[in-house]
């Protein structure tokens, strides 16, 4: 047996104490799966006298994740810090550059900077491995970059933010508003004081990007993406989409077009039946459509300490392993620049919910200025359980859609023109359907 | 970049076919990821002049695949022929002696050579990669192996039959007998002329074998593993099922238990709701249980051309990029020998449907059987659409029971007893249940 792999792990949250505790747990398991046992060797974090439940006093404190990055004590630098730049940005980068392992659950980090980063681990013969930064315990990484290695990727999606499955998923089965279930996520700890992050789709949009360069060759481009949170979904739309065979959900899309990859994350009907849309709760689920493989799909915890430290420790047995592989699956200088197909561009089938003046001549109005822009209609459906309790004031009728297949651009305009010919009592709600 | 890999091709069969499409059509895509190329030199099969659809004009033909297997121009031997002993077992042993990488898609000779073949694989330095031997497409095999290593395994199950699971999802979706749509499964390609391979359960006793082996560091034993088909799943049960909230599935299940570890292969009730519920069709999926990672599922194709020769170019790609582990997980010397748990001592819940004599006295002389035994029972259902058409004349009344958990010694002592009883009109049926 070869000498052991010594960590430093660096950020001691709830994932920094799972990992200490997989050691604690299993390190007769982990050295005969690794062939050499690993160890913790030093560790920093903010507060060094917060109790974590885990016994510290064999490691080394290091005072700072630039310290503890150089030092000469440690093989693997393991960043659980979080934070897209500085202090885990120039923690890792020194790791690198003296020539150790990086294991990081960052997925923020690498949205932003993980195609550089790819690039230094692989200049400095080291592995840069980031199983739990995308879908927790789900092991979609690995999955694309050495199980789907026979593919060339056409799409790949998911539900990869929890809290916005779990509110999606309570507002639909206990027919309740958005706010309210929201409330409930932040007293059950699913959901932050401030959700933004979550349920605006940046979260996921993160993660999306990081599987997006995986599946595509491509470098990470984050800013790319087009974002649209769950916000604005309310009820009656959740029943509109299951009265028609959908549910909705917070989905991150990539697929390749004629024009470029389009990235996109935003509330989606999912048609009921498809596996995607049987993923409730905080459940988590990804899923790739490969030209040999065809259709996969992985189903886990999404999140919480356990799932994320069991990802981040199956990184580390693969460095103990001596099992090294290209970060981004690709050798990062043969990425391809990733080119943009715009949103504009998108083409699929569109749920639009309207809230219509009751009186005559309106439904003939809309329908004709959707046929107009050369929109073809699936399903309409016009039914006072669809309106929300103010409706009936304003005299008011919902009037529900679902498109075939068309372009973005001109149910925009469609919605643009219906608006602005005063047909409406309220803001128009689109949301995209995708197909299984 | 490195000399090109060299595979030679035993069995050009339709995923044979596969493989070789794979690598013309990904020639590109292959060595970038792989970062040296990936080339065919050698092939066997049994016969020379049949047309695949592919040109095999570029490939040394190779008379015997003993021959291929040791040939200098090979550097991974590719098993595609099939079967559980020779050619196949002679041919891999030789390769593997021979110092060369072999990757296989054969679950019978895994099932019943796998712990020896890792040992040869190991003692000479080699990889020994079967992906396709479970599951196909789907990559559980890497999931235990590489992604699950910080986890103690406590259960492992799955789907992996896709004949037996399209017949039970036509059962119940259509209302149909098992006879008439196993011959339906057979006109659409989907089980052989003689189908009792699959629909006996065999063909999922191989994958779970390999799978206990990986999830469990144990040794392979198949012999151990009790089999039931699905052949007597009848129409009714399917329904009494359905309407007490269950799909029937035929699942593999391994579990450690007190005693040792359930190897079990059987029709069993899945509550509706629950992920594998929702796998229906020709679809495979397999879920494990880790103590850290929670619940997983993997859901995917389970055998055809392209997924099964995805799965083998994986296992190709991670050999060209000089990552070997354990075949098993923990090296061959280091796996438990495996301690059968009797199916006697099972614990779980069961579906038990009687033809009961419609007379006064017979359901209580049942329900006081039950009690004797210590059976506590969690729904009882008796329904003439439960009965099958010759019942009437019969004079009898199907009467279907739920057990909580109990013991499957108990289940077998009642049942014989109230069959010997007199109560009976036909054989008892018992289903089990399982719980996720």
């Amino acid at each position: 047996m070869t000498s052991p792999l010594k960590l430093g792990v660096a950020g001691l949250g709830t994932v920094g104490a799972g990992l200490l505790q997989i050691v604690e747990k299993h390190a007769g398991l982990l050295s005969a799966r690794s062939g050499r046992e690993i160890v913790v060797t030093a560790v920093n974090a903010r507060d060094r006298s917060k109790d974590r439940g885990v016994d510290l006093s064999g490691y080394t404190w290091e005072d700072s994740p630039a310290s503890l990055a150089a030092s000469s004590e440690i093989d693997v630098f393991v960043e659980l810090m979080g934070g897209e730049d500085d202090p885990a940005l120039s923690a890792v980068q020194t790791a690198l550059k003296a020539g150790k392992h990086v294991v990081t659950a960052n997925k923020a980090l690498l949205a932003m900077h993980g195609t550089g980063l790819a690039r230094l681990a692989e200049d400095n013969g080291v592995a840069l491995n980031f199983e739990a930064a995308v879908a927790g315990g789900i092991p979609i990484v690995k999955s694309i970059r050495e199980s789907a290695t026979a593919n060339q990727v056409s799409r790949v999606f998911g539900i990869m933010n929890g809290t916005c499955n779990f509110i999606l998923t309570k507002m639909r089965n206990e027919e309740r508003d958005f706010g309210d279930v929201l409330k409930e996520a932040q007293q059950l700890g699913y959901a932050e004081a401030d959700p933004s992050f979550d349920i605006g789709g940046f979260d996921a949009a993160h993660k999306l990007a990081i599987l997006t360069s995986l599946a595509f060759g491509c470098e990470i481009d984050f800013s790319a993406i087009y974002v649209e949170g769950i916000e604005k979904i309310v009820l009656q739309d959740i029943k509109a989409a299951n009265d028609l065979g959908y549910k909705i959900k917070l989905l991150g899309v990539a697929v390749e077009t004629e024009d470029g990859i389009e990235q996109r994350v935003h509330p989606t009907l999912v048609p009921m039946g498809s596996n995607i849309a049987e993923v409730d709760g905080v459940f988590n689920a990804v899923g790739l459509e490969g030209d040999f493989v065809g259709n996969l799909m992985l189903e886990g915890a999404g999140a919480g300490a356990g799932p994320t430290a069991s990802a981040v420790m199956a990184d580390i047995v693969d460095i103990a392993r001596g099992n090294v592989v290209p970060p981004l699956g690709l050798p990062a200088a043969n990425l391809k620049p990733y080119k943009k197909a715009q949103m504009r561009a998108h083409e699929g089938g569109y749920f639009i919910a309207l809230e219509l003046f009751d009186r005559p001549g309106e439904v003939a109005a809309v329908a004709q200025c959707m046929a107009d822009f050369g929109i073809s209609l699936e399903s309409i459906m016009q039914h006072t359980s669809y309106a929300d309790s103010s409706a009936a004031d304003r005299k008011t009728a919902p009037f529900i859609i679902i498109t075939h297949d068309t372009l973005e651009k001109d149910v925009r305009e469609a919605l643009e023109k219906i608006e602005k010919g005063g047909h409406l009592a309220s803001t128009p709600r689109m949301i995209r359907i995708e197909r299984f």
